[in-house]
């Protein structure tokens, strides 16, 4: 596989995008629901997610594309070359605050991520990441990430999971709330993810994401030595809904063990 | 008094005083705790109220400065006018994420805010108003705030605020997260006002802040027609410690009423 070929081509992709989007501020977007009143989409994550499409397409036909908008294949098993995309991670960002939204992409090879991509447009910041090549940021490499103990700890944890919610009780998360130095939430899981491998943040929490949110994240965590799991401490499913829980490597054992399996 | 020269020099002394923080970068920090273990101070925080210490009483040896650090003068009054400085707010984000922070001044002349200021110094955004004048974000004037829905607000509220602590009962805000959109957290009182004054977020709740945090942001979101209270619908205390609402305007009268004050 000529990774350095995809790369390149990826790359070239995502700052176009990125210029169509910075276009889009100027203009009125057309918003609409999805599965509830939390769940937005745009024409621009349509339009992003298409332009996507149809490069890979054209230039590699025999890969196939699992995106957030639905406009790719049905994938069912990651065999071959399977690109992830979110054309707009962080849409209700986008709509409210024109920032701190990003296009994530991770490509896989036979289930395994090989190339991990985190564009935050608005910033031109491009997060990246090659298997077993290291991870950058606009050029300059992010160096491994360093252990920090708990009470010195920056976590990106949203209000929902310590109020009543769905998917995990209260209680379970508090604790680690009040052991943490502060908690941060900015609404991008791709975004989110970012800041840990910058070390900007020293964990990233949430119960509830799919494969397109964390596919190119996940490349470039682990690249500098992050680790990416769901909050069980187990493997990612890459088809399918799981909590995620993202952290330094001391962290992301003590945040399992102490709090959440306790 | 001749606002429009006070105007000019905050300006270059922002201006000046960001040249000096983004060369720390490069630096190694020295951070202390003040109150608590949550509670840092760096060198530069001090290195860069004494700078707008030395300035201010050079050019203008009536006024007086209360700063966060403690440089400035013993500020028992607020008649003529005083200078509320916080040389670094979100010391937490700058000592770990190095973006995020923001220098706030608001300057007020018998205990009305004239000037405000918060500059986002990483991102070169200065957020600026004169009161009766407009706010401005780098020369571009806001526009006044519209109102919103309560479903589609997103707001500003640490996960603090919902487990239990030492301020307010957590059952008061937890039906406030789910009858919003999205809550997010940025750990800068100032930017996050800065952020409610541009629309990004409609509120911004938070149950302790010292003057110097909201100072600046106070003229800033009044001047686009935003409320700015304490969480019970009261005005602030400028010489002390306050819970803070900042919200657009229908949106504020709704927090207070339906939630908490119910």
């Amino acid at each position: 596989m000529n990774w350095e070929h995809i790369d390149e081509c990826a790359r070239k992709w995502l700052k176009e995008a990125g210029v169509r989007i910075r276009e889009t501020f100027e203009q009125q977007l057309t918003v609409q629901m999805k599965s509830n009143r939390k769940d937005l989409v745009t024409n621009v994550d349509k339009e992003t997610e298409q332009f996507f499409i149809e490069r890979i397409k054209e230039t590699f036909p025999e890969h196939r594309v699992l995106g957030e908008e639905g406009f790719g294949d049905d994938v069912g098993a990651l065999d071959g070359v399977v690109w992830i995309i979110d054309p707009i991670d962080g849409t209700m960002n986008f709509i409210h605050q024109q920032r701190n939204f990003a296009i994530s992409i991770g490509v896989f090879h036979d289930g395994i991520g090989q190339l991990g991509y985190i564009y935050d447009v608005v910033h031109d910041e491009l997060y990246y990441a090659q298997k077993g090549k290291g991870a950058f940021l606009n050029g300059r490499p992010l160096p491994r990430l360093q252990p920090v103990e708990i009470s010195e700890a920056i976590i990106s944890l949203n209000t929902t999971w310590v109020i009543e919610n769905a998917r995990i009780d209260p209680s379970v998360l508090a604790p680690l709330v009040k052991a943490v130095r502060g908690t941060r939430s900015y609404g991008s899981a791709a975004l989110e993810m970012a800041y840990v491998a910058t070390g900007r943040l020293d964990a990233y929490i949430t119960m509830r994401l799919s494969p397109w949110d964390f596919a190119g994240g996940l490349v470039i965590v682990e690249e500098v030595g992050g680790i990416v799991t769901n909050v069980y401490g187990e493997p990612l499913q890459l088809l399918g809904q799981n909590s995620v829980l993202v952290a330094k490597p001391g962290l992301h054992e003590q945040i399992v063990t102490k709090y959440i399996r306790k």
